[in-house]
């Protein structure tokens, strides 16, 4: 069992994994960058270590003074929380060479689901749906043009290195997508050093659903339902839910089904996501891609299903068996998460970093909040810009949402702007309570003001 | 349907209902003394008003004010929460002849458990186990000496108008009875004006185990299993938990039922707590008294029954009848709740009022706090000293244990001595962790250092 633990990460999922280290008796080790001195989990965390300057770059990416401190103080194991480090299979490998465990998957399934096309080959091959497209990357333009003519128009042009929305573009006719195939390929040389393209059917009008999976080192993999992300602005989330109000127990079987396939096929372990787009016209779904590692939106997960994610992760990490098995795993009540920026909604989200002068988060019944924040923080403006998860329970969705409703009208935080405001537009939204939405809505319906 | 609800309370109940009406889209009124002019009910509520002075009996518990900010405010109901107006039958009354809906049971229901020679009778006479004694009060020492006779000693000899430790002492002799039942007598008279005293068998080891019933106005009542509030120090509870670890599930069904029918016994309406004697020696409970209102320690039950208390209060109050039937009713998990006080545990509870300097509640996964302070929130002196209550959830009682320790660990409450100190080493004793306990536990075990 892991006794020692240090969190490579920093914000909200760094105070996340500290509580659940403490409540499972390990004891935690903190970095952090010289911007993050009096950040929340140096304060919680058993110890605490600089480990550069503001730049992700030269703290939070810096293998080799996290691997000092690992070494320093003796861990057995570190946890990358998301972003950062946490899909790097180079740092896994290290970490694996240094005898520290790595609190997620091996290097190798890192790499088969990071890479786009590999992925997308290996998903086939493990009968995981995928979109309609080509065979791995295009030989020439005319490969393109015959697989489009297959697939028909609209298609979409991927770099297999891009990811973040960079190295995408769609085309709807013939014209289009011979432009679109070049641009893009020069585009992937210049941003990824991989000029690699495969195109695939675009599809439009889709929901965001996504299965969660927990896979242990013993051959035991399960998933634990979806989550809804459709509730999206530039390919980042803003709000989740589970169940997903578009998804029927049939649906949540197999599509569950095939992310335990896919998690299968690359050997996967611990907690991992399977992203899909889901065609709610059709009721098909196609895989869109793993995250190996924990998401921002477990939260919700945790709230319908009793299962601690974070404490599940470092189990499976210690070499413990999964202590259930999908027949055991329920669903009950309803969950969501606002994720609270400190942006200015109604001036195109602007970050708005600084002093938070007042902080009162909301308390009560079937509400829970991930934070780092606290009274007289000072928000860095080097990181992202999220400062708290709020995350609501009830019976139905709509006791979810009027859960939501009251604990964000009663969250006070002052001294900087944040999305507060558009999240109480955003729940008032009668096509949003509808549940009836796509990953366009946000395109679709103006909820800021002025 | 409540459309107005007027909240005759002050502090983290007040909060709770305000919680409440909002998110079922009921308008609220708070009420406030002027030294709770600054309260967060005071901020949170659609409207507040003033109706009196510091003290309670001009403001809080001021028949007068309050009914006239109802009437000029036009709510159609009154929360009295718990303590101040939320037992007193003359209220309760005087909000019918305004046609102003009480959230809670009828005056006839609170008088007949408010008095306690009646309410032993009552349940007696519903088939409720209670502690062997006499019937109803005694005639004179004779009869006292006979019954004792019958019952063996201990007794214990109790004011019929006493309440809250007074008019309470135990005899463990002849002599100790005819000289207790004399002095008993007189102070009742003195502090009661009702000099009627009965005997009862003096149960010493024991622990306090009370079962929530939920009724409505169409003849449902349910039990929604049980609290063990065992940990008190002077009969003030200072951690509760459910499931009792005492607690068999035959037990909490012959529990249950007793309940059930205790509050069939009164036509009892609303939520309503049922307090029993419950000797572990021998598996034996007996009747203590009937709350008849929302109790300080309803949260735990609500996290393992997913069933809002509040919620529930306001909805058969206003004519519904309850949702589910006592099959319905499923108990998951186990919770525990800390009530964290402004006093120092160090020098005998000292209340330590004053301005609490920076504050930052404990956040994450099965971590609830309910509360009314916050950063720069002045404790007044005139009230009670609790400050917040924090509720765990865990799937064992081992897991509730080792949130509410990480929980309270990072609880952050400055410029005021707080509990939490005390709270972290009960957690932490042995006695406590093994579940194996009584009532006088506190008095067995010195938590304090120095």
């Amino acid at each position: 069992m892991i006794k020692k633990l240090l969190i490579a990460n920093r914000g909200e999922i760094a105070v996340r994994i500290i509580r659940a280290c403490r409540e499972l008796g390990i004891e935690t080790v903190a970095v952090y960058s010289e911007a993050d001195k009096e950040s929340l989990h140096v304060r919680l965390a058993d110890e605490a270590y600089c480990i550069g300057p503001t730049a992700s770059a030269k703290s939070y990416l810096n293998f080799t003074n996290i691997m000092s401190v690992a070494t320093l103080t003796n861990v057995d194991a570190i946890h990358p929380g998301y972003g950062f480090l946490a899909e790097n299979a180079d740092f896994a490998e290290i970490c694996a060479e240094c005898n520290i465990t790595f609190v997620g998957p091996s290097p190798e399934a890192i790499n088969k689901m990071g890479t786009k096309d590999v992925a997308r080959e290996t998903m086939k091959l493990a009968g995981v749906p995928i979109v309609p497209g080509s065979n791995g990357i295009i030989k020439d333009i005319d490969d393109a043009l015959e697989i489009a003519n297959e697939i028909t128009y609209p298609v979409i042009i991927k770099a297999t290195a891009g990811g973040g929305g960079k190295g995408i573009r769609v085309a709807r006719t013939k014209e289009e997508l011979i432009k679109g195939v070049s641009i893009t390929q020069q585009e992937a040389q210049t941003a990824f050093g991989n000029p690699g393209v495969y195109i695939e059917k675009f599809i439009e009008d889709f929901r965001h659903v996504e299965i969660q999976v927990l896979a242990d080192n013993h051959g035991n993999v399960v998933h634990l339902g979806e989550r809804d992300c459709s509730i999206q602005r530039r390919l980042q989330k803003l709000l989740e839910e589970t169940p997903s109000p578009a998804i029927t127990e049939a649906k949540r079987k197999e599509m569950g089904d095939a992310a335990v396939s896919a998690a299968q096929a690359v050997n996967y372990s611990g907690a991992g996501t399977v992203e899909f787009i889901f065609d709610h016209n059709t009721g098909e779904f196609y895989f869109m891609e793993m995250n190996t590692r924990i998401q921002v939106e477990h939260p919700v997960t945790e709230m319908v299903t009793g299962i601690d994610l974070i404490k599940q992760q470092i189990l499976v990490a210690s070499g413990e068996k999964l202590p259930f098995t999908q027949e055991e795993i329920t669903f009950n009540g309803w969950s969501i998460e606002c994720r609270i920026n400190a942006e200015n909604p109604d001036k195109n989200f602007m970050p708005s970093p600084g002093k938070i002068t007042m902080y009162l988060p909301p308390g009560g019944l079937g509400v829970r909040v991930d934070s780092a924040a606290y009274p007289g923080y000072t928000i860095p403006p080097f990181y992202d810009s999220m400062i708290a998860k709020v995350i609501t329970y009830g019976a139905t969705r709509a006791e979810a949402i009027a859960k939501m409703k009251r604990a964000l009208h009663e969250f006070v935080i002052e001294g900087i702007d944040t999305t507060i405001p558009f999240h109480l537009r955003l729940l008032e939204n009668d096509t949003f309570v509808s549940g009836d939405f796509n990953t366009k809505f946000l395109e679709l319906h103006n909820l800021t003001v002025k």
